[in-house]
């Protein structure tokens, strides 16, 4: 595990750019899109691809990697960067929201999750002590503490008892994170919660600045509220967040929904819908987005994207990709995916650019006409 | 399409190294493992890994590529070679196979054969001028004519019949490539049939030399005939083949059965083999097959094979790709195929090499007690 300090570099009305220094040398710069290679692979993209891009911090699932290789081999292996030949920065969440919405007969209770695998049905139980002993075992760079995810809706009583729980464990976190030898901050983030209850989200902020953690995230949100609600809740508990801490919005998301954080000071981001989309024949480009099976691609000798350099782009046709996913080639969703890994990585460039160029308002605008159009096929 | 000539640079007893020397510039040596991208692509491995591995030449299935993208697209984009993106060389089969191997309610008849396509039971009809009309829409380097391949076992009945169709269509087919442009034979092969009956097989090298085509294969075998009769077979038939064009023993295989066909004087070589094991979780390594899937690699740290130079042995370790297949990761897939194909790239190298230094017969006797083991499991 790697200590990390976060500097904002430049900022534009509420958004910022900024850059996470690990001490082995790597820096992340923010706003960051990590991609989210959920049981140690980024789905269908090897680790040559990743660091071809220019990726430095990808997200691994503790849920999945705890099932499945599991704390054993990953113990054997050194953590999961070792396991996965990954020599870069990984983050891991805490494996609660999987726990909740992955496994079949999950039962919350003050002490923590109990859950059954996804996969033969076993019977586990997820602490806040026992997810950072795992997190310690993959050796995790940023790490997140058990949090108390509520569904959507919630009533105010179910809330509450979200809000109380994840700040119960956030300092049961501190205080196991300080027994295992740990700086009682090191590298673990505290989770913002409270559903769209905005008086809860303040209330949270305010409970987790208190602990001076070394970064915050935002949970809870994208569970099924509103597009209106989801930007409200977003909107303010961002702006209550500290200013010198690295701001994590779990879980999102779309490119829109991305644009919107970033106007309101959000850092750091993971989702799947890049590679997923891909796998489904939805690539983005610079036009907007693109369904590959469609039959007007059938004859068309020209790239994805022409405004695109990667290598996908300078190598395949449209024609070429479209009959990969209709023959359902293997191919198919390494390359879709590659591209959209790309773009992604591409387009948080130019999002810092334009923070620091004080331009960000006409590339959000632009990218949101090119981009709003279709997120309901999303 | 590219002319080629062909050079037998060396020879040791019955076995030789040779080159085809298309006019593209590209050399192929001999003797040479053939890549198969059914539909355009090789399983799970892209463009740039068949150039990295060093393939020069692939192979790709006419019956799958005329029903998707089918021959509108390929004309459309100039070929097959501009479809996918590969500047090297194709090969294709005539699709006369798969009609039969792959089609429900195929009927023979002397015109040629019909079927109903696999994937949406449309009815069609391959005839000797059609699969050339659709290899040269393709733009194949090496084109193969339709035959008819008997079915394992075959009364003499049915063999004679294969045999004479067989002969028959590639008199059309000649006079067809003629009616086209091409000068008679070119790029053309002439396929030898004739079951296990070695009369048979005598009479069809015989019929198909009087034609003095640019390379002979032998088909219809590995059909279901035991190793015993294989071998028999294409013992005899190799030896009566010419001597300075290049022998071709289509759709095989595994290493043993390479080894003794390079023996008795084959030169070229196209199978699954390396790429399906590979999805199945079966690499081959410098000490024989291992299962990627045991157990027994769950903790370990070191590549699939340590005496292996691919860039899938450099990073990954087989606990790791283990993981992966258990996991059902696509890039399982892509690393398995990736180090497999490499693999035989480098088999075909050390088999050149030992003809040139006349040691053929302990490199075939080591290959041997390595991978002759586990055939059965194949």
């Amino acid at each position: 595990m790697s200590l990390f300090r976060f500097d904002v570099t430049n900022t534009f009305e509420k958004s910022r750019t900024g850059v996470l220094k690990f001490d082995n040398g790597i820096h992340v710069e923010t706003p960051v899109f990590m991609p989210v290679g959920t049981r140690g692979s980024v789905k269908a993209v090897s680790q040559e691809s990743l660091e071809e891009i220019g990726f430095n911090l990808i997200l691994a699932n503790t849920y999945h990697l705890y099932l499945r290789p599991g704390t054993v081999v990953l113990k054997e292996f050194g953590g999961i960067k070792k396991f996965m030949s990954w020599p870069r920065l990984i983050l891991t969440d805490s494996g609660g929201y999987q726990a909740f919405s992955l496994s079949k007969l999950t039962r919350y209770s003050a002490e923590g999750i109990h859950f059954k695998s996804h996969i033969d049905g076993s019977p586990h139980f997820f602490t806040p002590e026992k997810v950072l002993d795992i997190q310690d075992i993959i050796r995790s760079d940023i790490v997140m503490p058990l949090d108390d995810c509520a569904p959507y809706p919630a009533d105010e009583k179910r809330l509450r008892q979200s809000l109380e729980r994840t700040h119960q464990w956030i300092g049961q976190s501190l205080h196991h994170w300080k027994r295992m030898g740990y700086d009682k901050t090191r590298n673990l983030f505290g989770i913002i919660q409270g559903g769209t209850n905005l008086a809860f989200r303040s209330e949270s902020v305010d409970f987790m600045k208190d602990l001076d953690l070394p970064g915050y995230a935002i949970g809870g949100l994208s569970v099924g509220e509103k597009n209106d609600e989801f930007r409200n809740v977003l909107a303010a508990t961002a702006a209550q967040m500290p200013e010198h801490k690295p701001r994590y919005l779990m879980g999102v998301g779309s490119i829109p929904e991305i644009l919107f954080a970033v106007n309101h000071g959000i850092d750091m981001f993971d989702c799947v819908l890049p590679t997923r989309n891909a796998r489904n024949g939805q690539v983005f480009t610079s036009l907007g987005k693109l369904n590959l099976r469609a039959e007007y691609n059938k004859f068309l000798d020209k790239p994805i994207d022409e405004n695109c350099g990667c290598r996908v782009c300078k190598r395949y046709s449209l024609g070429y990709i479209r009959h990969l996913h209709k023959t359902q080639e293997l191919l198919a969703y390494e390359l879709s995916s590659f591209h959209n890994l790309f773009f992604m990585h591409q387009l948080m460039g130019q999002i810092r650019n334009s923070i620091r160029n004080n331009d960000l308002p006409s590339l959000t605008q632009d990218l949101n006409a090119r981009f709003t159009a279709q997120v309901s096929e999303f």
